[in-house]
């Protein structure tokens, strides 16, 4: 069986160039990428480590009320997300073992198709997966 | 310049046996690891996926004061480690760029040698940085 990939490791700032200037720092390089969604309120960096995607979001102040739901409006550490092959037959699999996939998901993300589930039936832990658009080359 | 790898991604969970079994079942596989760490407070389980180390730490109530000091006490994603080679000059390099140690770090952890910066210099997000036993085989 082919072990589970983490695609990335999400964390809500409150200063984005702040947070790329230290994590360029930290990392030795700087952002892969850097994104504005405007419908979902957030603006986002993007560092490819060795073994992994760190995706740095800052909400915006505007249209950000459902990613706030979602992500709460704490600044730290905030989830991690499981890429999958097919969103909706991970949703399936993931919901038979008791887990709760939160209501407007799967949806169009950062990352192609999404899904976030409730914090409350995974002990707390925000997981999403997600389905990227193109084939990783990894 | 060899880019940074990040070591694992440690969570704070409430119940260790029902997290590794949620665990289990989003990953496909059990915990690589699973150790106490008694001197700390903490119960540990370690998940290893393709690219990643997924570390489920649980306090057990007895000696954990300076742990939930360093990770706070409450569950969910926590922190990021960032694997280095030396642990003393990487936290150099790092209070260079202006983020502070906290007190008592650098110190014996789960993964040989590691140091925490305070969240206050880092933008809130709680960073370690470790310095394993043993050489990865990566």
């Amino acid at each position: 069986m082919t072990k589970t990939h983490i695609d990335h490791i999400g964390i809500i700032v409150d200063d984005l160039e702040a947070s790329i200037k230290m994590f360029s720092g930290l990392l030795g390089d700087g952002p892969s990428t850097t994104k504005e969604m405007p419908d979902m309120g957030l603006k986002i960096a993007e560092f490819e480590t060795a073994n992994i995607t760190i995706e740095l979001l800052q909400y915006t102040g505007s249209n950000d009320g459902f990613a706030k739901e979602i992500m709460g409006e704490k600044s730290g550490v905030n989830h991690i997300s499981l890429r999958v092959e097919e969103v909706s037959e991970a949703i399936s699999k993931i919901e038979a073992a008791g887990i709760e996939t939160m209501a407007g998901f799967p949806r169009g993300g950062a990352h192609g198709q999404v899904a976030f589930f409730k914090p409350e039936t995974t002990g707390n832990v925000l997981i999403e997966v997600c389905q990227p658009d193109s084939h990783s080359t990894e």
